[in-house]
C-alpha cells in the first residue's frame, strides 16, 4: 500500500454482519460522539411532513451580505457588497439582510447609505440587520436603520444547553431574562415606527431543547405583541448540522404545531451544511411548515456554507412549481458572486457547475440525442418553439435554455463515450448523419485515438477524425463512369448505374447506401456499406455533386478494405472528365 | 441595475400571498416541467422510515472507477485507476466497482491486470464490473473476471417509461424478456463458478413504476435463484434525482417491504446529486432499508456528481457510529483523489474543504476558543489525551483532529472577527493571555486596520499589531524605582509599590493589573487597567524582569492616553539602573 497514513481498519468483522459484509471497523474515534437522538428530544408527535408536497416558493431570504460575508477570508468591500445587493434586486428577492451593522463599521455605513441614497431600497423590499442581544449593539442597530422604510431587525441569542453553559455561563431563566430585556428595548426603540418587524433567533436551534425553544419564542410574540399584520419571524436556524434531515423537519413540525398566535408568527429556517445536507433539511422544514428560508447563493457560508437558495429555487423548478425568482441567466449570477466572495462554484454544483449539463458517457450521449430528437417532435407536433415546449430528455433534468445556458457542453466525447455522443456532434457541428452502424464502426475508430491518449476530443477534432479515416479514404483515385459502366484506375466494372458500376470494377458488393446533403450547403455526403474480399467495411465520399459522393463512398469502402489504397493511390488528373455534370 | 439579463419577476403576487411575502412569479418557465409525483406513484404504505435510526454503517462501493470515471473529461490511465483501486484498499473498502470491461479496453485491461498479477486482490475483497444486457458485452465481462476470487457482475438496464420508449422502444414485457435472455446467459456463463454473484441495477429506478421495478427484480431473484449464502444485489439507482428526499425514501421502504426472499437480496442504492441531495437520499434509504450504498469520493460523478462516500461515512462518525472506513488522514484521501480526478474538492466541502473548519467570525471564534478550554478540562478531569477525550465543542462538529488536521486553520481572523479569535490566536501564537476588557480594545484596533484593507490578518500581523500598539507604547523613558517611589523622566511618584508609584508618577489611576510568564520562555507580560486624565486605557509591557514588564505597561497606558507620548520621548541610556534587580 503506498499511503502510510492509511490503513484498513483492523477491528473485527462486527459478529451479527452477514458475511457479505466483510467491513472491520475500529479505525476512527467514532466513540467520542453522541448520537443526535441522546443529545436533543423530539417529544412525539403526528408526523405529518412526510406526506406533503412543496406546492409553492418559501420567501427566500438571502444571508450573503451577513452570515455568507462573515465567512469570507476577505470579506466584501462597499463595491462588492452593492454588486450583491444589486444583484438580489435582479433576481426578485424581496428581502434580503444586509449586515451585522452595529459590528462592523463597513456593514453600518452601507445600511447607512441604502436609508441615505433615493431609491436605492424599492419599495417593496424589506431589509434585515442582525444584531446579538447586547444595549449598545440593540442602540446602533437602530440608529443604522433610521430612515429605512421596511426594516427587519434581527435578534439572535445562542439558546443551546452547551452554548449556555461554555460561552454564555447562564442558566435558562437568566438566558430568558436577557433575551427579554433586549427584546423590550427593541420593542421601546421601535415604538410608532411603521414598517418595523422584528426577527429571532435562537440559534443552534437543533441542539436546543423544543420546550425552552418555545418558552423563548412564544414569550416574545407576545411581548412584541405581534399579529397578523405585523407578524413576528422565528428563525430556527440549524447553525451546526447534527441529524439526518428527518429529526430537522420533526423539530420544525414539533415547533409549527405548538407555537401560540401561529397566524402572527412567520416560521422561518436557516440550515447550514455541515453533513451535506442543507437542502434536504430545508426542503423537509418547508413540508413541515416553515414559510420562509434564509441561505445564500451557491451554498456560502461560515464553514461548509449555508444552504443554496439557487438550488431550492431551481429544484421547485424542475417540479413545475414557480421558483419567484429570475434564474434565467445562471452564469451571470454565477460570475457576480464568485467576483463578490472570491470563491468558485464548483463544477458540479448542482445547476450552475461547468459539468452539470454534460454527459460524457455513451450510454447517457445515446439516450441524450434521441431525447433531443423527440423533443423537436413533440414542440413541432405542439406548435411550440422547442424551448417553451415540456420537458423530458433523460439524463437533463432541466433545459440548460432555462438558465441561458447553450447545448454545446451538453455532449462531450472522450474514451468513455460511445457511438451516441459522437454522431451527435457530428450531426450537430458538420451536418453528417451518420447511419447506426457506421456509428458503431467510428466509434471504435475513435476510441482507439481516445484510449491511448485518455483526452477529450472535440467536434472538430472529430470531424478531422472521419474525414481522414472515411472522407479522404475515398479520393485520389482516377475514374470515369457512364449510366452504367465505370472504369476505375484502368479497371472496368458494369452495373444497374454508375455507383453499382464502381462498385463492381473495385471487386465490392454494396449492402446499403445512404446519402444526404449537408446542412443547407452545396455538398453531398455518401454512407457505403460494403462486403470486399469477405469484410464488411464502411466508407463515406463527400462532395457538392451527388454521384462523385456516391463513387467516392465506394472508393473509400475499398481503400479501407484494403484496395486500390497505399501503393496504387495517384493524384488523379482530371479525374471526374465523365463523373461530373451526370449525377 | 447592471444586470441586463435578469430582471426581476414582474408577474402578480399570488392572490392568497400575505402581505408579508411579495415576491412575484413568472421569471421562468417552470410549467415545462410536471412534478414528480405526476411520473411515478408510490403506492399507499404505513411509513415508518422516520422514525429510524441508522446505527450501523452499510456496505459501501465505491464507483469512482466505472460511474466516477466515465464522468471525467480525462478519464484515468492505468496508473490512475490503480492509484485510486490502493487508495480504497488502504480506506478498507471491501466491494469495488472497478470498471465497465466490456466497453473500454483500458477497463478490461485493468480488470486483467487484477486477476493476473498475484495478490492485486485481497481476499476478503470483492471486485463488482459492470455491464449492458448484450450477449457480446455479457460474454466480453465473463473473459474479463476469469480468475478472480470473488466477483459481482453488475447488469443494468434502463426501465424507466421515458427511457423505454424514447431510447429503447420496447415495452414493460419486450424490455423484462431482454433482461431474462441477459440474465440467462450470466447464470449459464456463471454456472458452477464459486465466489461469483450477480447485481441488477433498474435505470432511473426512481422514475420507474414500483409494480415493475418488482416485477423485474423478483424475476431474476428467482432466475439466478439467490439464496441467503450468495445473495443478489438489487441496487436502485437514483439516477437523476427528481424529488424531495423523502420521496426515494419511501420508494425504497416500498421495494423493501415486496421483495421476494428478502434474506437473499441485497437492497442497494445509488444516488445521484442533481438536487443538492445526494447525501440526504441515501441516509434516508439507509432508514428505509438499504443495507449497501453506492457513491464516490468526495461526490465525482457524472453531471453533479454520485453521492459522496466520504460524508456519508464522516456523518456516521460524528453520530457515534464505526464509520468502518479510515478516513484519519482526510488531506492525503483528497490529495490522491483531486490527482486522480483532476477535479477539486471545494473550499466548502463537508469535512474536507480547506475552509470547513475555520471560524472568520467573532462570535464563533470567541465559543470555540471557550470550547477548547473546556475540552482541555474535561479531558484533564478524564485522564485522557484531549484528542480521546469525547467531544463537544461549539461550531465544531468534528475535532480536526480525527481526521490528521490541526487547529491552526480553526480560527482565522479579518474584519469580521472579534476578541474571541484575536485573542485565541494571540494566545497559541505568541502566548499572551489578554484580559477580557482589552480584548475588546484590541479588537477595536484590528478592525480598523482590516476594515480599511479588508483583508485577512494572520497570527504573526496581529503580534507585530499588538507590540506596536501596547508593547511599545510603553518603550523609551528614563525610569528608576525603588520599593515605595519611583521617578519617570524626572517626575516622582509614590506608592504602595514601584509600579504604583510610577502610576503615581506618570498621574495613572490603576484599575486592574495582571501578569503572566510567556509561555515557559524567560519573558513576563503585564497588563494595566488605568485611567488617566479621564479616560481608561490599557497598556502592556514585556520584558525578562516581572517588574520592568508592570513598569512598562504603566507607561504604555500613560503614553497610549497621551502623556508622555511623542515629544516627550527618548532612548533611555541606562534606564533599568535601579530597576533592575529589584523585581
Amino acid at each position: 500500500m503506498r499511503f502510510p497514513t492509511l490503513q484498513a481498519p483492523a477491528g473485527p468483522v462486527p459478529a451479527d454482519a452477514p458475511a457479505w459484509n466483510p467491513q472491520r471497523g475500529g479505525a476512527m474515534p467514532f466513540h467520542r460522539y453522541r448520537p443526535a437522538h441522546e443529545r436533543v428530544h423530539v417529544p412525539a408527535l403526528l408526523r405529518r411532513w412526510p406526506g406533503h408536497r412543496i406546492e409553492r416558493a418559501p420567501l427566500w431570504v438571502p444571508v450573503d451580505l451577513r452570515d455568507g460575508n462573515q465567512a469570507l477570508a476577505e470579506p466584501m468591500d462597499p463595491a462588492r457588497k452593492q454588486r450583491m445587493f444589486d444583484l438580489f434586486l435582479a433576481m426578485g428577492f424581496k428581502e434580503i439582510e444586509v449586515g451585522y451593522p452595529s459590528a462592523s463599521r463597513t456593514d453600518f455605513d452601507f445600511v447607512r447609505r441604502l436609508a441615505e441614497q433615493p431609491g436605492a431600497v424599492p419599495e417593496d423590499v424589506t431589509v434585515v440587520v442582525f444584531t446579538a442581544a447586547r444595549a449598545d449593539l440593540i442602540d446602533r442597530t437602530f440608529e443604522a436603520v433610521e430612515g429605512l422604510p421596511n426594516v427587519v431587525v434581527h435578534l439572535y441569542t445562542a439558546t443551546a444547553p452547551l452554548w449556555r453553559d461554555v460561552v454564555l455561563g447562564k442558566d435558562r431563566d437568566e438566558l430568558r431574562a436577557l433575551i427579554t430585556a433586549a427584546a423590550e428595548r427593541m420593542a421601546r426603540l421601535g415604538e410608532g415606527r411603521d414598517g418595523l418587524r422584528f426577527q429571532f433567533s435562537p440559534e443552534v436551534f437543533n441542539l436546543t431543547e423544543p420546550d425552552y425553544v418555545l418558552e423563548v419564542c412564544n414569550g416574545l410574540t407576545a411581548l412584541w405583541d405581534a399579529d397578523p399584520d405585523r407578524p413576528v419571524i422565528h428563525n430556527l436556524p440549524a447553525t451546526v448540522e447534527i441529524a439526518t434531515p428527518n429529526v430537522y423537519a420533526d423539530q420544525i413540525e414539533y415547533v409549527d404545531r405548538h407555537l401560540d398566535r401561529r397566524d402572527a408568527v412567520i416560521l422561518s429556517v436557516h440550515p447550514h451544511n455541515d453533513r451535506g445536507t442543507g437542502v434536504a433539511c430545508a426542503e423537509l422544514a418547508v413540508l413541515a411548515g416553515a414559510q420562509r428560508v434564509e441561505g445564500c447563493l451557491f451554498g456560502n457560508g461560515e464553514r461548509t456554507g449555508n444552504v443554496d437558495l439557487v438550488t431550492l429555487a431551481l429544484n421547485l423548478h424542475t417540479q413545475g412549481v414557480d421558483p419567484m425568482l429570475d434564474l434565467s441567466d445562471i452564469d451571470e449570477i454565477r460570475r457576480t458572486v464568485e467576483h463578490c466572495n472570491r470563491l468558485p462554484v464548483h463544477e458540479r454544483h448542482p445547476y450552475a457547475g461547468d459539468l452539470v449539463h454534460t454527459a460524457f458517457s455513451g450510454t447517457h450521449q445515446d439516450a441524450i440525442k434521441k431525447g433531443f430528437a423527440r423533443h423537436a417532435g413533440t414542440a413541432a407536433e405542439l406548435g411550440l418553439p422547442e424551448r417553451e415546449a415540456p420537458w423530458s430528455v433523460p439524463y437533463l433534468p432541466i433545459d440548460p435554455a432555462d438558465l441561458g445556458r447553450d447545448y454545446e457542453a451538453v455532449i462531450r466525447v472522450n474514451s468513455q463515450s460511445g457511438k451516441g455522443g459522437i454522431a451527435y456532434l457530428l450531426q450537430t457541428g458538420a451536418g453528417l448523419e451518420l447511419p447506426r452502424r457506421l456509428q458503431i464502426e467510428f466509434a471504435g475508430v475513435v476510441q482507439e485515438t481516445t484510449d491511448d491518449s485518455g483526452l477529450e476530443i472535440t467536434g472538430e477534432e472529430l470531424y478531422g477524425l472521419f474525414r481522414a479515416e472515411y472522407l479522404d479514404a475515398g479520393a485520389g483515385r482516377e475514374w470515369r463512369v457512364g449510366d452504367d459502366w465505370a472504369e476505375v484506375d484502368g479497371r472496368r466494372g458494369t452495373g444497374a448505374g454508375p455507383v453499382d458500376a464502381v462498385a463492381a470494377a473495385v471487386g465490392a458488393e454494396i449492402l446499403s447506401f445512404n446519402e444526404h446533403a449537408v446542412g443547407s450547403g452545396p455538398d453531398a455526403v455518401a454512407y457505403v456499406e460494403a462486403r470486399i474480399g469477405g469484410t464488411v467495411v464502411w466508407g463515406a465520399g463527400r462532395d457538392a455533386s451527388v454521384l462523385t459522393a456516391g463513387v467516392r463512398a465506394v472508393l473509400s469502402a475499398a481503400a479501407r478494405a484494403g484496395v486500390g489504397r497505399a501503393g496504387t493511390d495517384r493524384v488523379a488528373a482530371g479525374r471526374l472528365t465523365s463523373g461530373r455534370g451526370r449525377a
